[in-house]
């Protein structure tokens, strides 16, 4: 087994090997972009980690995590236009480089391409692979349309929160490890099993995001801290404050999030304020644990070696420690 | 082997029975409802009547059928979106009923959905497919791409229009018949020959789109007959007309296309003489027939039953004199 940067160096240049010079340049231009403005590459990572192990050469599993990354990349492109954002990791978004129909169009051959990389499996492998991947990225949208859903509802539940979240991000974690287990023939039941690692770790990871948009350190976190308190994002440290606070710091929350006050750091202190005083903070901080704790439980149930599932612990323990 | 109305019933009742009702509403109620609008279903008929041609059962080619009309809608949707079309068969757009977002998302999930449908197949015949869907999805992107590009281009040759409504059009109707002969189990022979017969039925099917948008019956044509002309656009009538011109008569032409008057009907008369005088009205009807005639050609290598000739043939007849 490889540590995680000798993975990901094995992707990227699986990655750059890639780069699609077809015609007609408007379609493929984009997509080059996109899949070059870099990222963690934590979904092919953790396919090629899951190959080996399963005791299979993780480079049997390159196109299935490059399929992985190309099928995020184009979630992000779409979602890109429907939040209307004009930043994706410190560079412009393909819909403002280009334009609407570029970003759409560009988006779908992305989807259809991610399909494409499943066809170096025979037969039997290509349909598992593809079987997983159409579930997969059906619930990714659904995720996505909950998403949306959520933005203009006040009755949001907790659970209908860690539903949308499941769905939007940790699934394809979970398919990105399973596919992993596939290409390297593991038995149904391990296969399952990494699924279930992998979606509660995708939970843990999401949770952390939330967290760290409040509370990660500025000089670190690449993204602008605070920005989902302007954006009035109904996250898990916003719900979770409902739940805890009394009336009155109820209103007081939810006042904050109907107003757009032309300077920011005020509102975001004061939410933050909230977020620690009722115990919202706290409360954020424990899911972590226990989503990467029932991740960890799977792992004990797993038939491989205990080398093996110490690396999969130290990969999950630095994702919940993560401060990026 | 039926006649084409019961290939559309047993289509239509198939696709009646697949209605989806899921959550969320808002990603799955516009998918129900662009594919109740109707239309000829040209390309999931085409799948049947393939199957039957290699002697299958069309039932068991349904579920492909579905596949290709499911895409279909789907390249309709983003399509819309691209040409800020307020009307689809009569009826309110998707992302004009809903949205832009709903627009988009809906889209990607019918795209994915279409993939869902051979699942039906065992892993062999899923992945043959799969594969072709794949690289026909693609082309219909770069054909779209092409008609984008096309649009601020004055340098589009009839070769690269021709190209552009292959990508765009006729490899989904080549596709679709594909797919018949493949779940029919039918020899590659005949698989490469009913592609071959379907891409110039498809090519002789969108010149005649372009043609009878200019010279449609109004009562019976559906759609505003010299729609294309108020668009500008760069139709083979209009690339034909260009080439056949003196300078002035061209000249004329391409003011007409610079122009918007607040009176479309001056500009349709003028334009429509011009492409009749010029023969570019002559030269599109006889590219339809040769285009029909080269598909026939096909028919008489391949390797099946005078008789299931004779119903594809009377099919492209049919094609060709249609006046919606």
């Amino acid at each position: 087994m490889q540590a995680i940067d000798q993975y990901q160096n094995l992707f990227i240049s699986y990655l750059k090997k890639q780069s699609i010079v077809r015609e007609p340049k408007n379609l493929y231009d984009p997509i080059t972009y996109i899949l070059s403005l870099g990222g963690k590459r934590m979904r092919p990572v953790l396919t090629l980690m899951a190959a080996e192990v399963f005791d299979a050469d993780c480079v049997k599993a390159l196109p299935a995590a490059m399929a992985v990354e190309v099928f995020h990349n184009f979630s992000l492109v779409h979602d890109d236009i429907m939040d209307a954002a004009p930043l994706r990791r410190g560079s412009i978004t393909v819909h403002e480089k280009w334009d609407l129909n570029t970003g759409i169009l560009s988006g779908d051959a992305m989807l259809i391409l991610a399909y494409q990389y499943f066809e170096q499996y025979e037969p039997v492998v290509f349909m598992q692979l593809a079987q997983l991947f159409s579930k997969t990225a059906l619930e990714v949208c659904e995720g996505q349309q909950w998403d949306v859903d959520f933005e203009t509802r006040t009755d949001v539940t907790i659970a209908a929160y860690l539903k949308m979240i499941e769905y939007k991000t940790a699934v394809l974690v979970a398919a990105a490890m399973k596919m992993g287990a596939i290409v390297a023939g593991a038995s149904e039941q391990n296969a399952v099993l990494i699924y279930e690692f992998g979606l509660n770790l995708g939970l843990a990871f999401q949770l952390q995001d939330d967290y760290l948009d409040a509370f990660g350190d500025p000089a670190t976190f690449g993204k602008q801290v605070g920005g989902d308190i302007i954006e009035n994002k109904k996250t898990y440290l916003y719900l979770k404050a409902l739940e805890f606070s009394s009336d009155s710091v109820g209103r007081e929350l939810q006042d904050w999030f109907a107003s757009m006050p032309e300077s920011n750091s005020e509102k975001i202190n004061k939410v933050k304020e909230i977020f620690i005083n009722s115990g919202a903070s706290k409360a954020t901080q424990e899911a972590i644990q226990e989503y990467t704790f029932k991740a960890f439980e799977t792992l004990d149930k797993m038939n491989i070696g205990s080398d093996k599932k110490e690396i999969l612990k130290t990969f999950g323990t630095n994702l919940m420690q993560r401060s990026v």
